[in-house]
């Protein structure tokens, strides 16, 4: 790894610090800073494709709205791969915390960032977060461990 | 687009599509190519994350043993960022046959694919590939169109 690569993956992980002390925070703006304008996420909730930053919002104020404050997130394993003005991560992640509605929320999906350097910034121009499926029922696996 | 990142694009294009002809060939040997040893898979099925090409190469097999020929392999939105020695992918993929056990089989995903160019090829390190989660039910969903 060059010089340059260590300090590039530094701020990609700075990034990701950011994003998850903002998501512990319920900071809409924070989480939101993270993504570029043109981002396509395959995110946890249908459907198969969300385009745009506006989407990401959406997904995050949801996910907001549902839960009392504080949220927990974990992240784990996180990897990070650089090379020039492109790079990607992935992590296992956990957001946790006491649904509105009652009852605990919380389950581990998988995270994929892909980042583009755009004026100087790593912003997420693809992400897809998932938990595996169960083929024989249908279900998705909530219950899995790291 | 450098004329360089133009050739590495159509490089990696020609590498998804080795794969996509393997995969309706049920060619197992074609379809491994692809990975590198210490690939990082966040597969359709648990566990969270399979790791190295002999989990790929499980999966894969466990896939064409359930279908009889021909299998179908539709890759839709394709989508291809190359910086340096690193790229990632994504599009919106479907397998479709008819399956030994009776019926046909068959459903959306989602999939990224994250790339390192070593020793001249490009070779995925990481993939995510996954269906959504309706969050009320638990379910999967497996009845999406693009």
């Amino acid at each position: 790894m060059t010089a340059h690569q260590a300090l590039d993956e530094a701020a990609i992980r700075r990034r990701i610090d950011q994003v998850v002390q903002a998501i512990r925070a319920m900071d809409l703006e924070g989480v939101q800073v993270a993504y570029a304008p043109d981002v396509v996420s395959f995110d946890v909730q249908p459907p198969l494709r969300h385009p745009g930053a506006e989407a990401k919002r959406r997904s995050w104020s949801e996910v907001f709205a549902a839960y009392r404050p504080p949220l927990g997130y974990e992240v784990r394993d996180l990897t990070v791969t650089v090379g020039g003005e492109v790079a990607f991560a992935h992590s296992l992640n956990r957001l946790s915390g006491r649904l509105k509605r009652g009852g605990n929320g919380g389950f581990w999906v998988r995270a994929t960032y892909c980042f583009r350097k755009i004026g100087g910034d790593w912003l997420v121009v693809h992400d897809h977060v998932s938990v595996p499926l169960d083929v024989r029922s249908g279900r998705a696996r909530l219950d899995l461990e790291p």
